[in-house]
């Protein structure tokens, strides 16, 4: 990959320090990947049995974790949760379930700027995407509504209250509504998934990657109304979770200690962000506690310059001036980025 | 679930052996699991790096991947490989990228009986699905023909080049192909993927869950022409496979000396299961050297009286004779299957 391609690849989607690498050479190392919202102190991988990587995961392996994520992100009456091997195929897959036989005849309303996987999937299945600032009209002529609560880059949060009041009414004329909820475990109080139930026709997406900084298990869930889950059932197959995502993610749903410790150690991180990337003239626009999002005082390319310094943040096409920033993992990375930002405004 | 439900469940899948035990509390521990083609005894896991769960899987791991599998299957020229979370979902997903936008008015010819999940996605589908004796003639009226090769649960094989010259003529007019090559680890010579080019509308898929026992990693391969390659990405998206199934798959893939030892090791244990069963009158019908396909000299329920002595095997509703035996794992459970089968023929 040239070092243009590269450069182009690193505005899709964060996590590629790979390519970052390749495009800067000469970036002192090693890399600080502050380029997604992962959690960057994963939860801790229990030891695996063997047996969990060979052998098929066993129904109630499948039962227990699903269980656990009900528990855990709890479960609205008439609702079930399905395994899905990462949330993202869940996005792949949407156009599919929601609007068949025909998702390319479909007109759909995504709330953005957003996570870009949503808008890639409908228009990948022929749809016609419209950005929309708000949520719209129950009246609006769109099939589908998708939207990420909180929002990913901005953090931008619709409460659940009203959110529910929508879902309802919207999905009582047979439109359709996406929720990803990929950021949800930070406040599950503003999760969806609390209401009192989930009318058919609304999908939620929740993920082991981002809170729980499990990114590589490839592991995400589908929450819908139980007469909307043969679809998504023919979809995914008998075992849409791997032996050591069913251990693993199992534990960690239900390890309400770690979870709270980690609610309040990413506030803490959070906020550090914010006051050091103050003395780049980077003011918090937004975000979650896994993220910031930051408009910069000046028109330079940051993406560019912390890169050279060996720092992935990611940058946005549509907002030149807005970066998004994630935690550093440890001390030393949180000492670079520090003296980098005193660089910068140096 | 109730007994009843179970048993039904053990005739679509096997692997299921927590539902066996449930559905046989009586039956003597541990449960012996030979209702899988999965090889017994797994490629060993390397070591992870806690890295490999938390993070994305990057570019290069995945590239990797995918060099490794075109390397140990072959890839014809303009061929792409591409990883799924399982072959499993990529059997799901074919109705959806092989006719589009409409596979509910899709003719589907299943050479069969075969694997299940074949019809059964098509069938969730809306595909009218047709079970095939052999090759269709290539004037036959079908969109699509499914074929696993070697099949599921007969073994019976279709040589490369009748293959490919079938391929290429079936899909000059625009009809599609899916070659399950689930078992093809077995006898390489025999892939299609050893031949010279692999035409548009041909959709190879292949395993890590079987010869090299990893069944629990869910990872499987997707391979077709470059020019039906985007379709698949979209549905699959960017990171289809884990980080530990990038490490332990690309040091599988590329373990000859393994991959050699375990060729030799399954034939040797094929031998000694049609030995083993002899003793119960089950004739051998075919299979492979990761199972054995056997006729019964007599009408009894073999999964019934195997359950109870708690060896789980594989029968067939379509006929009640005929049976799928994979193999021990190891030296106490073939003692224990030699003696029950001593008892069912004493």
């Amino acid at each position: 990959m040239t070092a243009a391609a590269a450069a182009t690849a690193l505005r899709i989607h964060g996590g590629r320090v790979d390519l970052a690498a390749s495009a800067y050479p000469d970036a002192p190392q090693p890399w600080i990947d502050l380029s997604t919202g992962i959690n960057p102190t994963a939860y801790p991988i229990p030891t695996l049995a063997a047996a969990a990587f060979a052998r098929l995961p066993l129904t109630t392996e499948l039962d227990e974790l699903c269980a656990a994520a009900a528990e855990a992100y709890g479960l609205p009456g008439g609702a079930v949760v399905l395994p899905a091997p990462g949330s993202e195929i869940a996005i792949r897959l949407a156009p599919l379930v929601l609007t068949p036989p025909q998702p390319s005849i479909a007109q759909v309303g995504i709330l953005g700027p957003t996570y870009g996987s949503h808008a890639a999937a409908w228009r990948a299945a022929g749809a016609q995407v419209h950005e929309l600032g708000a949520l719209p009209d129950p009246q609006a002529h769109f099939d589908v509504v998708v939207l990420v609560n909180p929002n990913n880059p901005d953090g931008h949060l619709i409460a659940p209250e009203p959110l529910a009041d929508f879902a309802e009414c919207w999905t009582a004329s047979g439109k359709r509504l996406v929720i990803d909820e990929a950021f949800g475990d930070l406040r599950p109080e503003l999760s969806v998934l609390g209401g009192a139930a989930l009318p058919r026709g609304v999908v939620v997406l929740r993920s082991l990657g981002k809170f729980f900084g499990l990114a590589g298990l490839r592991l995400g869930f589908v929450v819908v109304n139980a007469g909307d889950a043969p679809r998504w059932r023919d979809l995914l197959g008998d075992w849409a979770a791997s032996g050591p995502a069913c251990t693993i993610a199992t534990a960690a749903l239900r390890d309400k200690a770690w979870i709270a410790a980690t609610r309040s150690r990413l506030a803490a991180d959070r906020g550090r962000l914010d006051a050091t990337l103050a003395a780049a003239q980077l003011e918090p626009r937004g975000g979650t506690d896994l993220f910031g999002f930051y408009e910069s005082a000046d028109d330079g390319d940051l993406v560019d310059r912390f890169a050279r310094a060996g720092i992935l943040i990611r940058g946005f096409d549509h907002s030149p001036r807005l970066y998004r920033f994630g935690l550093p993992a440890d001390e030393p990375a949180w000492q670079r980025l520090q003296r980098n930002c005193d660089t910068l405004s140096g």
